[in-house]
């Protein structure tokens, strides 16, 4: 029914749409996920510094969202959140006491759970995750045990299993001291093809350099199949590198010539689309796992005009700069309808025809209607988890904020100037929740709880049915 | 010998820049100057609920620069700075008592200055003043008194003049409680021709739309001539007002309608442009006066990653959303060098081959060889002056603050939820200037003064060569 009710749509509003072609061949699907990218990251989203040529270009050609968001401020949940389609709980993959999963971790997205990858393998797409999973690392939790064909890069954030017997180093604010040449000795992580090892520790200078070929590859190497391919950057999570090219590449310093590798990347898969002739069969979307991590400063991304950072959900932890991309069938321009990564999935399903299992609890909106220009998503709320609890919901443009806490970061989008006593370290709970309109007021300054208890009350009902609807499942995170 | 180097520079540099047509046919110019717009305002400068789809592709077909300043973080100055490309203190439009011209003012702009109106007449040029004008209401100091043919716009800001007796009338933070259809009322600011009163006080709800109107008058009735075109929007300076069709249009609430209602005001010029023919021989700059007044909440603009507002030397006062666009001309992309709004009056006298004084100090710098991707301009330094005092100054990417002081808002982008004391309203120096890079730190949060004296050192050297060039001339605000 919804599928007939979306190729209705599709025929009546929008008629270049060419059903029988689409129907015939499903689009290649491109998620590129970056870690840690700050909605103030690019320069289509207001970046003074960075030159992102390509995501700006590759906006103009398609949708820039401004009010799209991830399933939680931090790794393994957003993840999580993004390849299900479901709030990380549902899935045992949030927890408030390890937020992410470590390399000592046991834990990791279950079997029960239907990924992206499976959804369009059935369909018979041809599946591939390149770069960052953290979603389990061992067997069973792997992307090859989820539904992909192949893998390519980290199983965990290029941050972990540490070498503390390193010569000369020396961690400040959490960050080595070291040449950058020798800097990736110091994370022992593997870089892994499916099951085996390629390389150990990973070489992190030519990461982003090594991802962008192996999409390449699996785009030319299609088989004669439909696509999908998810490609999760494991920059500009620090330690930053990039390749040799983009050293001082950048107006902005390091954390700007990964940006601007990042950026060429793009380019060069986007460009590859248009040299076999796909461009026009292939959606491509891009965004972040979640806000950008304020405490390394200038090795931290920006917010933007936005509160907060990762970690946290005042919106700079969670709202994420996201284009999508296909030519000549999206309708072009700035869209501001609220979606998150929930939302892919489903939307993936109705671009594929593939059926989506009725045995569990969904919490995405097909994104067509608004990707073709024919109508709105179902969305009118978003729920802003830390770890397994709701912190805030935006319903409207309305967000009230029920408890605000931030771990990685300050609150605001100027931590060095905040004296301390502004950093909420501790959890705080609101009695009267902070009350904001984020069509007026996106940077969240203006706190108008009191003049609209009547929206609060609303809210707050929201919620109680959010949670009525979440049944206890095994925590992942905390095995 | 400038001249010739620069006509030198485009055949060697840039073949498709056609010299011949060019030396025939100077360029049209058109600057569109709004008041008070912050940096954040735009889409293509990262706002994320203001629809400005025209401004977005102006930039994307043109250049977009992120590192254009104006001479001053308030009006007067700041326009003063711009028609004669000398900083307001060289023509005694700068005054650390009075900020601004009021309608009691007898001072204005001196006729012993040359504005870029004069100048381009000088050479041939057709010359219109649209908009508000705010330097000097009184015979000698008016537009028409300096070089332009026509004007047609009122003559200082639109919350001057208020009238206290209305009936109802309530004072609200500055702002006045009455409906919309009544409040411009309250302002009896006149609408001039040339130097007829058309109107007192002026609707301003449809002003917008006529400024628009007079403009596509302008071009279309260019009897034969190159034309300059200095279109300064009185909006969005508090009150707002916005026509019918723009009510409700934007999801930003009044002042999102307002810049989109700017946004239309583009869009129909550079429309009117192509119809004529004429786009490929006009070069069009967008730009403000200064930032966002913030005190005004969301009623004032945003000064997006930046920090600081109107008023103020940090760099939300004096940093403008700035597009320049001259199809087949420009190279297109994004412009990360320093430029300010005095280096129009030497870009556009070499562009139109007008001949500069050579009795008089210039602070601009030609940024052709910037527009035409031959090189770059001469810039290496910006001064933010407060009043007649310097208090900044930018030296490539570092900028020491000497003086602090934010009269008109707070000194951060989120003036709420900083605590009173954060905010300065006094005057504050600093005996170690406040340092920032502003590249890896456009957000002026990482005070790095301990780390870098000799630059310090080197930005006081720069300052006091500044100091030296100045000569003490009549104040023209405090007359």
């Amino acid at each position: 029914m919804k599928h007939f009710a979306f190729w209705i749509s599709i025929l009546l509003g929008f008629p270049s749409f060419c059903f029988a072609q689409q129907a015939s061949t499903p689009p290649n699907i491109i998620v590129i996920f970056a870690d840690d990218l700050g909605y103030g990251d690019l320069g289509v989203f207001g970046n003074p510094n960075i030159q992102t040529p390509n995501l700006d270009q590759m906006a103009f050609e398609g949708q820039k969202w401004t009010n799209f968001y991830v399933a939680a401020s931090v790794c393994t949940p957003s993840r999580a959140g993004l390849l299900t389609g479901r709030l990380p709980i549902r899935s045992g993959m949030a927890s408030s006491n390890k937020r992410v999963l470590f390399p000592d971790s046991k834990g990791g997205l279950p079997q029960s759970e239907l990924t992206i990858a499976r959804l369009l393998k059935s369909v018979g797409y041809q599946t591939a995750a390149i770069g960052k999973w953290h979603l389990g690392h061992l067997p069973s939790h792997r992307a090859i045990d989820h539904g992909f064909d192949s893998y390519f890069g980290i199983p965990f954030s290029n941050d972990m299993n540490r070498v503390e017997s390193i010569e000369g180093l020396n961690w400040i604010d959490g960050q080595i001291q070291l040449a950058e040449e020798e800097r990736y000795q110091a994370y022992n992580v593997p870089l892994m093809r499916n099951e085996t090892v390629l390389e150990q520790p990973t070489d992190q200078r030519t990461l982003t350099k090594r991802y962008t070929e192996e999409a390449i590859s699996q785009i030319k190497n299609r088989n004669g199949k439909p696509f999908f391919i998810y490609l999760a950057h494991s920059l500009p999570h620090i330690p930053l590198f990039r390749s040799e090219e983009f050293k001082g590449k950048s107006k902005a310093g390091i954390y700007g010539d990964v940006i601007e590798e990042i950026d060429w990347s793009v380019g060069q898969i986007l460009q590859t689309l248009r040299e076999e002739g796909i461009a026009e069969n292939t959606l491509v979307v891009f965004t972040s796992d979640n806000g950008p991590w304020h405490i390394f400063k200038t090795q931290g991304g920006s917010a933007g005009p936005l509160r907060g950072a990762k970690g946290g959900t005042f919106e700079g932890g969670m709202r994420e700069p996201t284009i999508f991309w296909w030519p000549g069938k999206l309708q072009r321009g700035v869209v501001m309808d609220m979606a998150t990564t929930l939302d892919l999935l489903p939307t993936f399903a109705n671009l594929s025809l593939a059926k989506l299992p009725q045995d569990r609890v969904y919490d995405g909106f097909d994104l067509t209607p608004l990707l073709i220009g024919t109508g709105k998503s179902g969305r009118e709320t978003v729920f802003y988890y830390h770890g397994t609890e709701v912190f805030a919901v935006r319903w409207g443009n309305y967000k009230a904020h029920f408890f605000t806490q931030n771990e990685y970061g300050t609150q605001t989008a100027h931590p060095i100037t905040v004296p301390p006593t502004e950093i909420l370290s501790q959890k705080t709970e609101h009695e009267i929740p902070l009350l904001f309109n984020l069509a007026e007021d996106p940077g969240e300054r203006l706190n108008i709880a009191e003049k609209h208890p009547e929206i609060i009350a609303h809210i707050r009902t929201i919620l109680l049915a959010h949670k009525q609807s979440v049944v206890p499942v095994e925590n992942q995170l905390e095995k």
